[in-house]
């Protein structure tokens, strides 16, 4: 962070040397605006604060995550409607602390700047654009680093503990395990964490800088400067009113109606939201204003930015539902792969690889098309609200999807407890439809980071001063090949560390199996922090080449081939990465879930694939297996990647607009 | 065929009402040019040829490899270095025949044309693009079909053969024996064979399209004109003097000397043809003269032509011997996938998929480098002519690709006919070299086609009359988004296609070894007719719905979102094609020469892992049982979606400008 915050102050220090002059603003002809060294300072300031906004909320996630999985256990004494209750409400604890505590800082920050901004509003929504890349860098060790780490406990305990010495999951014998519970906090609830605060954050940075030269923006209507943010403040009041459909409403007395509950509170939310969109769009804008569309003038009316909100919001959930029929093995798809488990592995990966391309169709018209109604109406502003709707729901979906990691981490601790198997049972139940749910979570995820990656994209190119991005121009189809291939070389790097994490831990695990005597027979302990330990350096140090490749690109495409390349670089790694991320979550999800529909044996198909260890089960255990770093490492780190990349650019835009392109100046 | 010519004639001919009235021409001012009903006829002609041309290569190509088969394992019963030439020879008649053929016939058609068109060179080129659209139309019955069809017989004979009813591999007694040969000649020589055909046709129809509006191409300079299809028939002579350092010049004595000698080739045809397009881009070409570069004119050099070609070779030797790294079990990374096998079939596949993600990092940034240098210097006709460069060693791309299914069916013949053990092991070397130049053909097919698909999308952006395709407007970043989509649609498809179809093998396979008495014990015959018909009616219908994703998509987003969203699709599915076809064909072969690296056991590491029937063979099988469909159909196959869309978009182009849109028109 610390280096990371002295390259900002220098880079954009050096955009007009280190000057201390006041110069002409660029889009509010004939007003002074503050030096481009106050700027750099301020980006490095709300960088830092974004940053550390990140971080509290990470550690305060996973601190009500860690005291919630107890109390679900203990709960689950009572029955299962009062675990669902406790662990779905710590969920949402953890979801409003996170959107509220977000929206707190960046509104303090921009508060305190504006004292020095005064009304050089420019200026100050340039500068407040580092509290989104602050929030987004700390994501990227979130999600990579946590991504790494869940799974190379969890593939790593798999191998040994189920495959080679047959004792169950969660078994207190496998010196794994502690590290595998941990890593459910990390990669889960950390690092989807602050994957969304990091979207949240750049989304309203976003919407404020492409606000900043509108016409309310230059004739300063604080009012409407503020909609992407009371957005966000009604969403958390709409989130609010939507829980206690969940909690108190009705209550849950079968395990068969979690997973209906759970989803209930999408459309409950997202139905509210759209009364509350409606509202904030009549009162706080004007009912006609224009917008700055790369060069040009565009009229805007507030019932249009209705839409564009709204349409976000709609496409969040199409996303979601798509993403559970492909997920839940209550549907065909995932029923088909637990199918072709028979014929064995092969064809289980084939078919399960066939699902996930397949499940990139839906999600990819809803995201395109409410692109196009946004950005036709709005321009960028419109793509930003748009993913800002789609995030204005926040609380409701972190809420269900901590409540998985937190289930799932109770019926850790039930069976390490020792615990009845009727407590083990019950919070099975929540688990499978925490295993749904963070499938739609993770969908959502992508889709918002696909919309606010585009709105940072066009922020960056007003502020880099460039009217067209036209592919055809080598400098920019260039850019946009090489950036599509980005998503595969960061794949290849994630997925290669879990592997060889992986592989790490099962030499642990097996060194302490082999060494330690009276372990299998349950007479002495394993030596659980040293497991803990590898997952810890592993995720350490194999998060580096992939965070490198990340925060090095922008700054080696925009230095050495200009903003065009740079421009080309980025539409080309959203473009493909969205597919990448969407295919391989939904990929590992489906294997998951094939596994458990043979598992659980619920219908007569299910019962001629089963029981646990016939043939068509192990081939399921090698899907899943496979399934793992695909969806809960490499997929969900792709978001990371295209948001990290794009709001870097819009950060640095006007340093390489200044500097950039040296490789075609010299050559 | 025939519907879809009459698509072309009708769609053609309306975009002037079917009159037949000449018409000022778009680009040489003040000249009459013909009208745009003869262009639709001719277009409509130029297609049947194109599509003829590639039936009749495909045929005849299959005919000289199914000769070649028999002799090559007789002559292996001299030795393995005359095996070698006799099946190097045929690929290499075969490499001719294709070449020479798409060649004479795109001469004779562009001479009988002009009889027509006379000094309207406008039209002519225009019709003339029909024939690229023909040849990759057929591509897609070959790659497509082909692809169906031999991995469905691969997988379904493995499956039941090796793996159930443990018989070597090309036991006579497996029913679906003669599928999987037939197989390997429908696929590796059919469908390779039609899809570099139609990589060759279309880049010369692009090629000459954009010529014909330049400087030479209006003042009818007949051979600069000439020079994309001087460039091949140079390409052909040095193709025919390298092929002698490989069956005349050097004796292979040694089965070790086979990789290094097919690899030679193409160092020394990239060598001999750099000095022959030297000489033709000196004297072909007048020594300065402007080309049409969308909007504005570009002036440009004979030599920088001579840089757009060649760099368009050697970033094809690039490519070639970057997949030969990643593929080749003599180099680290297939040794470390073989290595992660010890610990299953799982951590098999994540470093598999690992290597394919990883390989395409190279070839991208050749392929880019090409594209920059090439497009710099002479705007889409260098890139036209580079695609040319790459192609230009077609012939001998295509003998020592042709080689390894030559080599492969002849190992089945000796197996199936009962010949001594020795002489299996000869074809079984001559084999394995194969796998791997099979690997560097794949590359090659899919580089070439990139760089295609961007000519033809060049001439397309030009004929429809549009100026710039800015990412920036809603209508073209859906395009983009779309398309980058629709490789992963399309894959869904294929490798569902091939896992559904190798099902219903499987069951014919059982059945047949359940019910006819006496087949494990060889007394008795199995149907294999049976097993050629599913195989057979499984590739016919199942290619029908990939190959209405790719022949409708671009007539619906033409007809209905217009050319913007239109280029956009294009560009999106060329930048995420390539990366998928890449690392799914690269993946595959890893897979494939992981088990054969385990199998050989020939160092100190291969053989701690194997031998056949170990724990880590078995994991290896698998991996190589997912890798056939990604290697050999769905993989190659996007090569045909990329290029088919884009010269489909061409031809149609001038119906797209005057009637598409519809949807954006209404709304």
């Amino acid at each position: 962070m610390c280096v990371f915050a002295a390259i900002i102050f220098l880079f954009l220090g050096s955009v007009k040397g280190f000057s201390t002059k006041s110069e002409p603003c660029t889009y509010n002809k004939g007003s002074l605006c503050k030096p481009a060294l106050a700027n750099a300072a301020f980006s490095t300031l709300a960088f830092l604060l974004g940053a550390l906004t990140s971080v509290l909320s990470g550690f305060l996630g996973m601190k009500i995550a860690t005291y919630a999985n107890a109390r679900t256990t203990l709960e689950a004494r009572k029955g299962v409607g009062k675990a669902f209750v406790t662990a779905f409400r710590s969920g949402a604890v953890m979801g409003f602390l996170l959107s509220a505590n977000g929206l707190l800082v960046l509104y303090i920050t921009i508060i305190l700047f504006k004292l020095y901004y005064g009304d050089d509003w420019e200026g100050l929504y340039e500068s407040i654009t580092g509290y989104g890349l602050g929030g987004s860098s700390m994501a990227l060790f979130g999600r990579v680093g946590g991504g790494i780490y869940t799974k190379a406990a969890d593939v790593g305990a798999d191998l040994v503990g189920k495959v080679e010495r047959n004792i169950p999951e969660d078994d207190p014998r496998n010196p794994a395990v502690i590290a595998d519970n941990v890593g459910d906090n990390v990669g889960d609830i950390a690092g989807m964490g602050s994957d969304l605060f990091g979207s949240y954050a750049e989304s309203s940075c976003a919407a404020l800088f492409v606000a900043s030269i509108s016409s309310f923006g230059i004739s300063h209507d604080y009012t409407a400067m503020s909609f992407p943010l009371i957005i966000s403040s009604v969403g958390i009041v709409v989130c609010l009113v939507t829980t206690l459909f969940a909690t108190d409403l009705f209550e849950i007395k079968d395990v068969s109606e979690i997973e209906p509950s759970l989803k209930r509170q999408l459309v409950v939310s997202t139905i509210l939201m759209t009364v509350g969109i409606a509202m904030v769009s009549f009162f706080a804008l004007p009912s006609e204003f224009t917008l700055f569309n790369f060069g040009t003038e565009k009229a805007v009316k507030n019932w249009h930015l209705f839409f564009c909100v709204s349409i976000g919001l709609w496409a969040g959930l199409v996303i979601g539902y798509t993403t559970e029929y492909y997920t839940s093995n209550a549907y065909s798809p995932v029923q088909d792969v637990a199918d072709s488990c028979r014929t064995g592995a092969a064809t289980n990966v084939i078919f399960g690889l066939a699902l996930g391309y397949k499940s990139v169709i839906i999600p990819i018209f809803a995201i395109a098309i409410a692109i196009y109604v946004s950005f036709s109406l709005a321009a960028m502003y419109g793509i930003a609200v748009a993913a800002l709707g789609m995030l204005s729901t926040i609380a409701t979906s972190l809420a269900i999807d901590a409540y998985g990691p937190i289930s799932d981490n109770a019926g850790g601790i039930a069976e390490m407890a020792g615990m009845s198997h009727k407590i083990r049972e019950r919070t099975d139940a929540l688990d499978a439809a925490g295993n749904t749910t963070a499938a739609i979570g993770k969908g959502f995820a992508i889709g918002s980071a696909a919309l606010v990656s585009l709105a940072l994209f066009g922020a960056f190119v007003s502020r880099a001063g460039i009217k067209t991005v036209d592919v055809l121009t080598p400098k920019v189809f260039i850019g946009l090949i090489v950036g599509a291939m980005l998503p595969y070389w960061f794949s290849a790097m994630t997925m290669k560390s879990v592997g060889s994490a992986a592989l790490k831990m099962v030499e642990e695990v097996r060194r302490q199996f082999n060494t330690i005597p009276g372990l299998m027979e349950g007479r002495a302990k394993p030596d659980y922090a040293n497991c803990v330990k590898i997952s810890t350096d592993a995720s350490l140090r194999e998060m580096i080449p992939p965070g490198a490749l990340v925060m090095l690109t922008p700054l080696i495409a925009g230095t050495l081939f200009g903003v065009e390349t740079l421009a080309g670089v980025l539409a080309g790694s959203l473009v493909s990465g969205v597919q990448v991320a969407i295919s391989a979550s939904n990929t590992g999800g489906a294997w998951d879930n094939a596994k458990k529909y043979i598992e659980a044996g619920a219908s007569e198909h299910a019962k001629t694939l089963g029981p646990k260890g016939s043939d068509a089960h192990k081939a399921a255990v090698i899907g899943d297996t496979i399934g793992d770093p695909l969806k809960d490492t490499s997929g969900p780190s792709l978001n990371i990647l295209i948001k990290l990349m794009a709001v870097e650019s819009l950060v640095f835009a006007p340093f390489f607009a200044a500097h950039g392109g040296l490789l075609f100046k010299y050559l």
